[in-house]
């Protein structure tokens, strides 16, 4: 006989990529997100959880919800651009991070060629998700691309024990003839906060090494690491390049600093209004770029014990479905109206 | 009485900065470098010794000048440069980096107005010593910079042992109303190279962690561990970001690889041909910039235990002289015909 709770136990769902993404959608125009918003998340997110970036995928769509919900996030928001030289400055106004990624990425698209290098200075954004896959069309298009972004404040300055910077992630990618691109993605904590979110979410422990309590002390408990410090990759180099990103995502781009952002996972308070720098390099004046390219990656490759950043994302998607875990269906199901 | 050799022992000379960049500039040009090239390499060296760089100072005035007598380094070289868009091809023609980076940088505050950013990219270069002063001289003029230099082979890829990337190096700069910029300079090895080389013709061992011997283990000799490869800073993070710096500052610019460069230090062989990038971007389209950063680095330095990274560099800036250590004279001495 099965357990007297099994019944209430929702099991976990198989569906295509279309059925995952129209799932994600409906329950985000249930919120109050214009169609094409929601669908341009819908695919983010569906995405992350295919490449296996769990912290950036299905665990995210009932809090997506509750902020378009309580109006943190502008569900109708429709991101503008203005363009100065070899300079686009995105508005994503306060709407989703995703739709004002989508116009910077078909922009860049178009500019690069032109300009040899161009940028894209996202302001009042939110959650961009997974960097990897923006640049990563970037590359598609024949570009490189390095991105970088401001979160909520996480990490503390070198030396210090408050919070102050976000994990502040980075991502590059190039084009590789025949082959997806490589997508280099990492944040500039020693681990992504999204795992300490999912650690907390499952009520599971963090390994020693990745966050501090909020005395600055090492903690094994996820809760008290989300309410104190990310320990930077690398120490003080890492918490430098963080105060870089930072520089660069916020105050290049006239987005809010980390340290005045609200949080991307709660429904209160005003709209973080991070931002966002994607550079994008047109490659005619690199001679031989995608065969010298091959060749840096065979000598990487060459080597035993290394692999190639960014390949494990390439593992889950020739899978025909995606696996939603039965509570994110239940949390789904209850959104939709 | 003094010991039999003491004679022979050359003191330490106290010179002012115009008295050590001739002295400089002299050595170099009696070893076959152009009048200007030569001084664009003196102010360089001269001021990384101020800045406290000294693996990057007058350190390397008997190499840079046996490159030249070799022929590794064109001491006549003249960079020239191919603008298309907001790019900027600098072809440094296998002379030293410096007049290369100067003309880049004078480029650079031209360009960056009119097209929001701006990128140079230069190839056929050599060491460009302290990355942080490059940038500072775009901030000076009003703008931020980026800049990635790949050198020759130091690092392995994260599980590898064999050496593939440089140490390559990253710097930031932006501009501080009244007072000198905002300075981030940091090789993405755990410790810079030029520590291990400063250690190892000073007879002195270097701590573990700094660098592995051939084999991949850990050393503490630093002659090993200049065989062997360096320790990247944040272990996967870093060797990542390390190839990210070798595709940009390599790969979109046409310059040799870092398994292609040869030697920094030593005269045989071709010239390393290493590449430099520098991205610089125009603050006009920042609202609040200047302000905002003094806002941002208010809060870091309200934190107890942290100071602003790159803050050591200006302690010796003020003073009217700058020590050569005696052996140094000799060195430059005995190359000064």
């Amino acid at each position: 006989m099965p357990p007297p709770d099994a019944q209430r136990i929702r099991p976990d769902a198989q569906l295509t990529r279309p059925e995952a993404e129209t799932l994600i959608a409906r329950a985000l125009q249930s919120a109050g997100t214009a169609p094409d918003n929601a669908h341009s998340v819908a695919r983010a997110l569906v995405a992350a959880e295919i490449d296996g970036q769990k912290g950036h995928g299905f665990s995210r769509v009932a809090s997506y919800a509750a902020q378009v919900a309580s109006g943190k996030v502008a569900g109708h928001a429709r991101p503008t651009s203005t363009r100065h030289g070899a300079r686009l400055d995105v508005d994503a106004a306060n709407g989703f991070a995703f739709p004002a990624v989508d116009l910077a990425i078909a922009e860049l698209i178009r500019m690069a060629p032109e300009t040899g290098v161009a940028m894209a200075a996202i302001r009042r954004s939110h959650h961009c998700g997974q960097l990897g896959a923006h640049v990563e069309r970037l590359a598609e298009a024949g570009l490189a691309a390095l991105m970088v972004a401001n979160t909520p404040q996480a990490m503390a300055p070198w030396g210090g024990n408050r919070a102050l910077f976000g994990t502040n992630p980075i991502a590059f990618a190039a084009p590789r003839p025949g082959q997806p691109p490589l997508v280099i993605d990492l944040s500039l904590s020693k681990v992504a906060r999204g795992k300490v979110m999912a650690a907390s979410k499952a009520g599971q422990p963090i390994p020693e090494g990745w966050a501090l309590d909020p005395e600055g002390r090492p903690t094994t408990d996820p809760a008290q690491g989300l309410k104190g410090t990310m320990v930077p990759a690398g120490d003080a180099k890492g918490a430098a390049l963080a105060l870089v990103v930072e520089i660069l995502a916020a105050l290049v781009t006239g987005a809010n600093r980390s340290d005045e952002a609200s949080s991307f996972f709660d429904a209160d308070g005003p709209p973080p209004g991070v931002g966002q720098m994607i550079l994008a390099f047109d490659l005619s004046h690199a001679p031989g770029f995608g065969e010298r390219l091959e060749g840096l990656i065979s000598a990487i490759l060459a080597q035993d014990g290394t692999r190639l950043p960014g390949s494990r994302r390439l593992t889950a998607r020739d899978a025909t479905h995606v696996t939603v875990p039965g509570h994110l269906m239940e949390e789904v199901d209850a959104l939709i109206r």
